[in-house]
């Protein structure tokens, strides 16, 4: 098939339009005229051997790009990488992508198989769908719209499309956390204890999709957590852990695509939840690996019965694949430890491994309990809890942080934001319960996770007797507009606290 | 509830997003830091009194934007209009939009009522919704998801948030096409039939969703249609009818932001295409509506089974909001007449309307089948069809469109492409079908709608008998670009002509 090509040298924008590849034309361009392109047109750009596929926005004559002349924003630039500002790049028609039918078929209710799942995210890593196309297949897939048939496939796709490591050992340990608890970053504490005892747990986390804070958002605050596959190795085989950031690792490249819609959407699926956790874990190259699942009202998985469904689907996948796994429910009614937001919630962290006299102790019990449960999965003697206990207890853990995060990069201590508030109870009573999203979202408005100092530190816990004075929470921003956001929305609607008065 | 505010001058950026309001600030801007806006942020924008929500695209320092200024996309200049470049503008975090907590329900699978209709559609019109929030609603709607309560309450929402015309009068006559059989362009010659009998026919037609032409495409090749409603108001009291485009005039304006949407997806929703139909109407003051109804494999409504399906809805729809509605299924295996684009549609329609030897006969029956129903719907006395073809014949009916086209600011006659290349059959034997959907598919990569000239022009017609070199159709483009590349998409198929070899 023949196709009609042309050429115009190609400079930086330098727009930064998130992730979402766009190329500026002048309207008046030739190339623009000869090929009939126009505002939104998707637009096939090869220049040094790569292509990739571009929205086009039209610039007008009198504006800022030059004559003949085609600009790419950031993340064009960055995905097709040419060599130099003016490189010749050939444009073209993209060939109409072939899985929109497979798309379109999902969206009126239809299910997709292997070969369409792996037709959807191999154009979906090829920049071949737009953002909108996107956002239809999140929404397609949304709630219970995938089976495990289809998540089962959706996984192997998504791995597929990445790469894969092999460890060449086994067990080779990992644990999830299903989100929706804020604070709950016991991924630190966790990977210190196993590799303190020995274990293998080469850990990769992803930042935040809809939370204040994702683990990969929090380690940040320490240690670089930007490894390539190289340096992970190296971190691994020194120290039997590592804390890695996964979407810099090329694994399961989808899933970051997908976290790019959903984000903004806030929404997400429990067929794509499944193949997002389980394409990264074995694309990974794990083989035992723990779920941490808080269940509460206001958590991510909010009751009972949504628990067991989606510990059914992850355990089906799981075996599909070949991967060892174990649900562990937790409790979900409440934030873990004090901080919500990278930084703060990276002095819980080390408070724990310091063993501090103020350290959060829900949050010690809770990385404790996973830690324990996953040396058990290697090891079955039903003695994990203690072993963890006591490597954390003697400042093993906390030396294999240090150790883990030195061969990362170097240690940094997390700093404090320079803009505070505190919001009070308002009236006598006694706390019941904290409302996570309310919360979370407070702490998003403040500027988490893009401003690492940002979020909500927690004063007050359930269970606590106030009075109209007492503090309940302070809230961290970077800058006044964003505090100043951030304490009108806490304070517009109900408060995330339930006070009632007692009797 | 306080917010906090800040200024930067605004100017025109010259960039075309098609219609989606994007604002450009430079990384290094005191606005961005202090307010903590980045990448994909949506601001709030406010200036001489009028406010809109765009979405953020930041630019680098070394950029086109100069310091501490903002810069506008083209649909964010025009939505705001802004007295002069330069003048200050007031910049905050918008409110998170009531309906987003809607729209995330109807994804999981729960149902809108009106209270909730009204919020989607008051939040869509005035920009505050995102492209992926919209993207997400329609595909939440697609296929058969909206049940009959929530596409009344859909209908009354875009009905209430745009203009309503009276005409004072009764019947209204209104007809509408439910579309997917391309050139199947009735609608000048049935307002002109109709106006010519002395019917009340205040057109408003649309411009292509997903086909190769919308009415409003083909109209506007011979005479202007972007009337306001006063313009309207006088073509029709001087004419009895017009051929406008109800986008120009605030009917149900969600609907044009709905097929913004819907277009590049290429899907919409039976519940979305009713309350687009009917909230239209309503709000154009028509009374008495004929819903053209092609169906056939490779038409929009594919069985009879789906008519019936759609029927019931428009009637339970049309009966709740107090319009009169009939339906009239027609054969709709092929496409109609010879043209497929404007150009070639109009000029279809012109042969008919001046009884041209060569006008395409089914266009000719089809156009009168369904003006004689809508006169029979006004005056039921049977004799509908007879009138029709009588003021068609006499020539009164092409009098009247050419007064029409007088009134709307003068008549042009339809151009012809420059780029052609016939496409033969290639083996002997029967014409059996022509797909619909391929077809508009070529028509549309040539450059159809956006290029006048550009489409399809049928040559054969299901019936005919053909030899190898016998040619089928001509795509008429006007680059070479769009011509090669309808060409290539045209021959790597399967042909759109279905040719059997005869007994």
């Amino acid at each position: 098939m023949t196709q009609p090509h042309s050429f115009l040298p190609i400079i930086r924008a330098g727009i930064d339009t998130y992730r979402q590849p766009v190329v500026y034309m002048r309207e008046d361009c030739h190339l623009c005229r000869a090929e009939g392109f126009s505002a939104l047109t998707r637009v096939r750009i090869e220049a040094g051997g790569r292509s990739l596929i571009a929205t086009l926005n039209v610039v007008t004559a009198e504006g800022w790009l030059p004559p003949d002349t085609a600009a790419l924003s950031i993340a064009a630039w960055n995905a097709l990488r040419p060599e130099r500002q003016g490189v010749q790049a050939e444009f073209s028609h993209p060939e109409p992508p072939a899985s929109t039918s497979a798309i379109r078929n999902k969206v009126f209710g239809g299910k997709f198989d292997a070969a369409s799942a792996s037709q959807i995210i191999t154009d979906m890593v090829a920049h071949r769908l737009s953002d909108l196309d996107l956002a239809a297949f999140v929404t397609a897939c949304a709630g219970d719209r995938l089976d495990i048939a289809e998540t089962i496939a959706l996984t192997r796709a998504m791995t597929d499309a990445g790469q894969r490591i092999d460890w060449g050992t086994e067990p080779v340990l990992d644990k999830h956390c299903v989100g929706g608890l804020p604070g709950n970053r016991t991924t630190p504490i966790v990977v210190a204890v196993i590799a303190a005892a020995g274990g293998l747990i080469p850990k990769t986390s992803s930042r935040a999709i809809t939370s204040p804070a994702g683990t990969a958002d929090t380690i940040e605050v320490m240690t670089p957590v930007d490894l390539d596959i190289t340096s992970m190795r190296r971190v691994v085989e020194a120290e039997g852990g590592c804390l890695a950031w996964g979407g810099g690792l090329d694994l399961s490249p989808a899933d970051d695509i997908l976290i790019r819609i959903e984000r903004p959407l806030d929404f997400d699926s429990d067929g794509q939840l499944v193949a997002s956790i389980l394409s990264k874990k074995l694309a990974a190259g794990s083989t035992h690996v723990l779920i941490d699942m808080p269940v509460g009202p206001t958590a991510k998985v909010r009751t009972g019965a949504a628990a067991e469904d989606l510990s059914a689907r992850l355990s089906a996948v799981a075996a599909e694949i070949g991967i060892e796994l174990r649900v562990h429910c937790s409790d979900g009614t409440a934030p873990v430890g004090r901080g919500i937001g990278p930084s703060l919630e990276a002095r819980d962290v080390l408070a724990v491994l310091r063993r501090s006299a103020d350290h959060p102790p829900d949050l010690r019990d809770r990385a404790l309990d996973i830690a324990g449960a996953l040396l058990d999965m290697g090891v079955p003697d039903g003695r994990g809890r203690q072993t963890a206990e006591t490597l954390l207890e003697s400042g093993a853990a906390e030396a294999k942080f240090m150790a883990i995060c030195a061969a990362q990069g170097g240690f940094h201590e997390p700093g404090i934001a320079p803009e505070r508030a505190i919001e009070t109870a308002g009236r006598r009573g006694r706390v019941t319960a904290i409302d996570n999203r309310r919360i979370a979202k407070i702490a998003k408005l403040a500027g988490a996770p893009g401003r690492q100092t940002a979020g909500v530190l927690l004063l007050a816990r359930p269970g606590d007797t106030v009075e109209p004075d007492t503090p309940l929470y302070e809230i961290h921003a970077e800058t006044p507009g964003e505090l100043a956001w951030a304490r009108d929305y806490a304070r517009a609607g109900t408060s995330p606290f339930q006070v009632e008065a007692e009797k």
